[in-house]
């Protein structure tokens, strides 16, 4: 273990705080962090409960997917957190969760508009949602496919990864990733936050509209653009 | 008590878990163990607030119904354990719980369609949903009644219980199983989970369409199926 | 403090224990204790917050609402609890709360449908929920006039206090009661519960029918009829 | 520190005190104490996560938004709370948040219409909502015009601060306002009661009707009005 102590340990704390904030139950939902000096990756071993999880238990893959260390199986996700830190070169942490609110929006197939400020604090446009995988694809590499699936929706729409850090993919959940696997997480709380709140403005109001494109910039510069001026420096 | 003290302790976890993740309150609910070999089970006591229980008050019954051992009445529900345990004979653990999101789908009476890959990780059809009793059957043994109107609906859908471990009874609630009693708490816990996302996910689109069946067969057969590669081995 | 010691820690305790189970915040509700035999019930004193309760505060209060002994303003709605008690000669214990869902219940000014056995077990029939009370009631007594309402709705609907134990006063929210405080808080918790599935169920589906009248009945009796056999003897 | 330790203590505690009611996650929403005698306020620091914050961190601001004492940048919404402070003269604290029942009805853009006397108790009209903001005042001074959205919207509907403590900003979310930073989290708190349990209301009758006038005025006078009687002296 000793080699990836450190990128173990950044594994599993992303692991325990999405399960610290009820992002998944028992078993469910994954978080890695990758190494790209190393090419490697550290990430949930599969089907094992948040409850008895140790950093010692994180799986180091390479990128190709071979396990490079470690006694347990990978998350049976780990393709599509492979294909994601291949397609977006920018990310070094990737977020997988079953939460519930960003589940109904996937289960629903609707992206989820910008209805307010929370949401344009952290993505200018609304939050895509993939199309179902195709039948064909499911037949091969499932997994693997759905990354692809994933990287298509921002090719095909012409999205950054590097400014959109969520997805939710048909019938599935979320992915969100981020600088960091700590920062997947937190990006995978917000996603659920966002949702949270898009869900009880259609509850008040079927036919709620989206926020005016100039407020949606407007939020997302203060934060993001070139002279943000929120935070510290 | 030291007679039946293994079971009575796995009844009593089960019916503490169901309490811990919230699936009741005060009374409500119940959980059983059965030992298949001396052909007994032990179940919760009828009406003890969970906040007072103790192994030993677990009630050991046999597949009759009669009392072997324990100074209290057992749960009002025990019929229906025992059919269940008579009719679906690969099973060892029964819950009942009134959890509000799996009730409110028993109450309005309709499966709970497969929206999505939670689902379908663990069910790969809707959630069955009973009719009423008839009120022929009511003036009868409701309870085992109950039990019977479960096994009918999986006769009648040709449903395998080995297969499909949870069912919503109409205008009541959800009982599930297990291989356990920790097992069918398990499959209370994630019953929950998934009819609280099919109700966020209808309060989106009262007209979502399901998962396509090719993916919800994927789904289930990667961690069920006879190829199935999800956990550790 | 000594003379009432006993009634006001039982109605201390049952201020707490509906504060614990998330029935109101700050200062909002209240619950009190009737002891028949002197004619005096304890009450939380008004404006108080739950934090900073303790059993010598609370109220002692004679059945036409004179402060028997105590240093604070007995709770606001205390005239309405007087008429309940001297109304409904039965009980011994009425809370008030602001449990979201049942307000909702009561703000929709709709009676809670038997939609399921968890409504059945306690209450064989719709909760009723009181009219709007008129501008000139409004104009007298208030708190007085809204026992009025509780027991005129009773009155015409020609419905037992000591069979149903709980209200909802028409836009504005719970009232429960029992043989002692603790069971009116008790109650109070089981009327969220009944909302909150209700709620849901009427989310799922709109039009969703209530429970078949022989079920109800079924599900009363076997809890509270002549032959009940729930519980322990 | 020292020349401002108290009302760095009031306006910490404040913030604390928002995020321990749920009302923010991360380093969302903000809350200040104004000393009206020094005419200077003490804020949260930009972008600062609560589980991190000290009193000492607490940024001292003058009325014109110049940072008098502290090592931080003080939030970005200070000069949303500087127009508020001198707009509604009566007022000692500001807070500001992102809780998602408020902010849904922020974001579907509807005043939250009297559903009942939980509503009434705190305010006796419906809880406003500005328009969006012009295009033409978001390439302003954001945050300023924020704080001049909302003084608008009170004089055009000719509100008195003093008695309405909250507002919805259209397409953003809740301020609420005090004769302390702590009431003005006390307001926060109980706009998202009202704003949940308003759309448990319109969940359960999209058309339920808003309190009779009679009824929310009494409730309004019993807690607020010259005879006011809720409370203790």
């Amino acid at each position: 273990m000793s080699a990836f102590k450190t990128l173990r340990e950044e594994a599993y704390e992303a692991n325990m705080d999405l399960y610290r904030h009820s992002l998944a139950i028992y078993t469910w939902g994954n978080a890695s962090a990758l190494d790209s000096g190393k090419g490697v990756l550290a990430i949930k071993p599969s089907g094992v409960d948040y409850e008895k999880l140790s950093p010692g238990m994180m799986v180091i893959v390479d990128l190709e997917g071979n396990t490079v260390d470690g006694d347990l199986n990978p998350s049976s996700d780990t393709k599509t957190h492979l294909v994601l830190y291949r397609e977006f070169s920018c990310i070094r942490g990737v977020t997988h969760t079953h939460s519930p609110y960003a589940v109904a929006w996937a289960q629903s197939r609707k992206p989820v508009p910008v209805f307010g400020t929370t949401h344009a604090d952290h993505c200018a446009m609304e939050i895509p949602c993939t199309e179902y995988m195709s039948s064909q694809a499911v037949k091969k590499d499932y997994e693997l496919e759905t990354g692809n699936l994933i990287a298509d929706t921002f090719k095909i729409g012409n999205l950054d990864p590097a400014v959109i850090n969520m997805v939710l993919v048909a019938g599935h959940g979320p992915f969100t990733w981020g600088r960091s696997a700590a920062q997947s997480v937190y990006h995978g709380v917000i996603l659920e936050e966002i949702c949270k709140m898009a869900l009880f403005t259609v509850s008040i109001d079927p036919r709620a509209a989206p926020l005016p494109e100039y407020i949606t910039k407007k939020h997302w510069e203060r934060k993001h653009g070139p002279d943000a001026y929120y935070g510290q420096k």
